[in-house]
């Protein structure tokens, strides 16, 4: 296999990034093309030990920052790493792209480089996230903030064929996210999707959650629109970094406390272990002619070297061909009815 | 101050809010109309002390069940206690009324019952939520599922007027919750209201915010759509109750930890007062002809009690009286530039 890492993406890059695909390709002799400033790629290389790894160096200078206008850099600087990365792919020379980078330059430069599978409305992003019973995937968490009906129900074909070998499961149970467990809650949008997905249901759909469902695990794949579901991702994870600072607020008050969460300090790492969900962090940008996984900017190596272990398990489950496939089957499937009415 | 409590509304009706409606009266001297099954509530009140206390029954059997489709069952069971209470409230006979009851069925009779101040586009559901500086209030949660720019401009200015009381502050920063912190983020919805918001703006509006932001206490207005709203709620508590589950599960795994949380054990108590935010977790019903305050099902009679209180201090500030005039000086300023333009 051969993955194109964005080699310049993240706060921690190049260091991090080519220190992660040592790791994954000295434990899978996967060919890792590291895709960025050639000279700061090299000297970053030279830390580590090297011999038989295939790491290859693919000069791309032009660097867009976590801080520029992503789409307007992307579009400026043609020569910058995603670009780059993801025509390797496109040409044939790798199998997939990973970037730990900004995600609103990744959506551009996928959408400029792969452009949409034929018959895909939109592009969704979507993540593993934890909760009670293990994961679910989720999405969209950002692509698209304001969306039609048809999109969602779409994408809910499209997670599931990702659910399969992300969350090892055959027949994942589908849901929209509602603000309300009974069926027909939710806006005009979700209200519409599950009229829209009654009619032609060839997937193991349980309907619409609230939140707290989700969180329980009742649902392998749930699907909202990308302004509520990134809204979701980063309040959760702005709940859990307000609770772990009150904890640790009050359990500086007072020695006793202090006391108790040096004994309890393992528990506390476990917990955020689960929390933070590191082998399974990684996102997809699916409906684009080409794999395209995304990370955290914050990402260290270990969570680099992780996103580049799922980038390869969607490759292996041949995401992008499954995905193809079913885009296909379901426009079939509209035109016959079409031909019906 | 008279105030009408819902006795039959929650989980725990009667006998957690007679018992609240108790300990208020006793503390303030306020009457307390208590609007229910009259031998149910009046068999709680038996089990107080409640010489010198102006607690009247108000007999309305009609109950609504936590269960029951709330609208529905309002506008069926015309003698239900939120419809009596409220009653009692337009003819003057009392000041507010809160309820711990169903929330769509407090919507559905609060509109029935008092109407909407003209000018008023929509009635929003609003909290205070807490966040690391204290307490913002946030709204729409619940009320409107789609909604209209000049619906969430209308409630930047409509909840500045209720955080005054509630915040303590004299100059609430008002903002719009988007997907990202920069000008211009947000869907369709909060880009436009961002533009009206810029046209007529007499508030200290401060543009948008993220959860992040959110949560670190950078704003004391948070204004978004009832969808995203009702959701944001619910995640944040199912967030917080995974934490302290998997915290629980792993604590419970070694003795070491588990003798480590047990002395630990105030900083974690102290920790879910500030995150259950007891004194302050009623909601109001905003844009209504009539003070409506509403709690959590779950309530006991603490909260209840201090639900009470919540209610009398918007009756002391006087916030209905606020929000009216504040309507009618923005429909006249929109007649104004409208005879200008």
């Amino acid at each position: 296999m051969r993955l194109v890492l964005d080699a310049m993406g993240g706060d921690f890059a190049p260091a991090e990034t080519v220190a992660a695909a040592v790791k994954y390709a000295r434990e899978t002799n996967h060919t890792v093309l590291l895709v960025g400033d050639e000279a700061a790629v090299r000297q970053e290389l030279e830390k580590h030990d090297t011999a038989n790894l295939d790491l290859p160096i693919i000069h791309a200078a032009d660097a867009v920052g976590m801080d520029e206008e992503p789409a307007m850099a992307v579009r400026r600087k043609k020569h910058n790493p995603m670009v780059v990365g993801m025509q390797l792919v496109k040409a044939g020379h790798a199998d997939a792209f990973c970037s730990m980078g900004n995600t609103g330059a990744v959506l551009t430069a996928g959408h400029m480089v792969f452009r949409r599978i034929r018959g895909v409305h939109r592009a969704v992003l979507t993540i593993p996230f934890p909760n009670a019973q293990g994961l679910h995937v989720f999405g969209d968490v950002g692509a698209n903030s304001d969306c039609r009906p048809e999109w969602l129900v779409q994408w809910a074909h499209m997670l599931a064929i990702y659910a399969k070998p992300v969350l090892g499961i055959e027949e994942p149970r589908v849901a929209f996210l509602a603000n309300g467990e009974e069926m027909g809650k939710g806006n005009q949008l979700i209200k519409t999707a599950q009229v829209l997905m009654a009619q032609r249901n060839h997937l193991n759909y349980i309907g619409v959650v609230e939140p707290k469902e989700m969180m329980a695990g009742q649902a392998d794949v749930v699907i909202t629109d990308g302004f509520t579901g990134n809204i979701l991702v980063k309040q959760s994870e702005a709940v859990a970094n307000f609770i772990f600072q009150i904890l640790k607020e009050e359990i500086m008050a007072q020695t006793r406390t202090k006391v108790g969460a040096a004994l309890a300090r393992p528990a506390f790492r476990a917990a955020l272990e689960r929390l933070t969900n590191r082998e399974h962090s990684a996102g997809l940008l699916l409906g684009l002619n080409g794999l395209v996984t995304v990370g955290h900017g914050r990402s260290k190596r270990e969570d680099i070297y992780y996103a580049l272990h799922t980038t390869a398990r969607l490759v292996e489950a041949d995401v992008l061909e499954k995905t193809r496939n079913k885009i296909e089957s379901l426009l079939h499937l509209t035109a016959s009815r079409e031909n019906v009415l």
